[in-house]
């Protein structure tokens, strides 16, 4: 198991961490702190532009760990299904642009569920647009030689953000549209995400090297107060992170570790330095 | 699969839906309807007591359906184990005097999580609390010929309630405990806590009619408000309840079919009478 302790080699930010800071403050921030990659949102980068974020990037000496994000699939009319394709395009080439290491993919649930407006309750075939959706971006992204990198979300967002909600289930579609294994497909594992799963280790085992494209770390709150912000600092829950990070290093992981804090009413109130320096020490004693 | 529409015969209501009235009122709310049978909780018989609780319902002509419910297993100490037994024995106790078909396990956390302040975050070894646990209530549970059926609970509950969160991960515990399947040890699905796992109807065929003890439908709101208590109503969430019960008839189920919803700012602030007749008419027409 590698030691965090000593230096920020295989830290990596994802830029959801700190909302109350634009792209550009966020990037120097984590210069200044010798922060070598971080993990952006395409509309944060189309707000500055590829080229420019390209350019911040470089300048900063900073490379991304992962690119969010593609996916949400399901749609109510298959006439929408060429509009998702085309913007799914649209975030590969961007990565591409960028160098990123892979696209992120947060797959979809309920067609309009999202929207608060649900127009199905048919999940087999929410999840039937999501292999078909993969499977049609994937030729695309083997084009680019871009990975896409599925990642399953805690089943409490199984109706409105993304019905991929096990680790088996995400390795159970690698293995059906990418039999070959040639890192074309694989996942990003969340710590918040996959915790609870009694399966996990084993699946992390199966997912192997070739498969883990990603590790994203923050914890789950006792109590937890809003289903998709209030996500905790690392050590400030019950998940026992470093057990997960041992099983993903055990089985070839080793690339960065990716904070990602959704929290509205904690962490993207306080002052963004703070922040930054919290994830940093928590990352170093905790993770 | 059964036509709920015409009859009653297999509606069962459990009392925690009507949160307004207490468990008297129920049942003669229950008896002037024509329902044969609600699940009780615990708490709730012992503020009546359990003789006139029985002659209650004895004088209702209504039976249970289910017994709220044992469990809540893991704990910070091992002294404290033998405590946590006498109050399930209390339980099942209680169970066979009012000759509830079964008793309904909520299995328990993290220790300490459900009061706020958990005290490890060693999920498997709450895990293998509960299977001790179970372990060792099943012997005084045969003794008293009553059946237990643990209940997994939504993953989103893992940390406070429920340590057991799927299907399989049930019934790998009852193959474990109670391999010659005589029906002393099951399971009792909640749509509500199943509805998003690919692998249910899987499992709900592994079950089968020997294991399948209880059936609770309510439905999950877009978006859900609270983790606890904004359970849907059947019909006005995202779930496909008819399906799921198609699912656990054609593995031999033809138990009640028990409506449980916890909603603290929609269906517990309702006249009750309103609550219980809309059970009834969605029960007719969605479930």
């Amino acid at each position: 198991m590698r030691d965090l302790s000593q230096h920020l080699e295989h830290f990596a930010l994802n830029t959801a961490t700190l909302k109350q800071w634009p792209l550009e403050r966020i990037i120097d921030g984590c210069a200044r702190r010798g922060i070598r990659a971080i993990a952006p949102w395409h509309a944060d980068v189309e707000r500055v532009g590829v080229a420019q974020t390209k350019r911040l990037l470089r300048e900063a000496q900073i490379e991304l760990c992962g690119y969010c994000r593609g996916g949400l699939f399901p749609v109510a009319h298959a006439s929408e299904r060429d509009a998702v394709f085309d913007r799914n395009r649209r975030v590969l080439d961007a990565a591409r642009e960028l160098d990123a290491p892979c696209v992120v993919l947060v797959v979809g649930g309920l067609p309009g569920a999202m929207e608060g407006e649900p127009q199905s309750r048919d999940l087999a075939g929410a999840r039937e647009q999501v292999k078909e959706g993969i499977a049609r971006l994937l030729d695309y992204a083997k084009s680019l030689h871009m990975p896409l990198a599925i990642e399953p979300l805690h089943p409490m967002y199984a109706a409105d953000r993304a019905c991929v909600n096990t680790l088996e289930h995400a390795l159970d579609l690698c293995d059906a549209l990418d039999p070959s294994m040639q890192g074309d497909l694989g996942v990003a594992v969340d710590c918040y995400h996959v915790w609870w799963d009694p399966k996990v280790d084993a699946q992390i085992a199966r997912a192997g090297k070739q498969r883990l494209l990603g590790f994203h770390v923050c914890d789950w709150l006792v109590p937890t107060r809003d289903m998709l912000n209030d996500r905790g600092m690392m050590g400030d829950g019950v998940i026992d992170i470093a057990r997960l990070r041992r099983q993903v290093e055990q089985a070839g992981f080793n690339g960065f570790i990716e904070v990602e804090i959704f929290s509205s009413d904690n962490w993207w109130k306080r002052d963004g330095d703070d922040v930054l320096d919290t994830c940093v020490a928590r990352y170093r004693t905790v993770v």
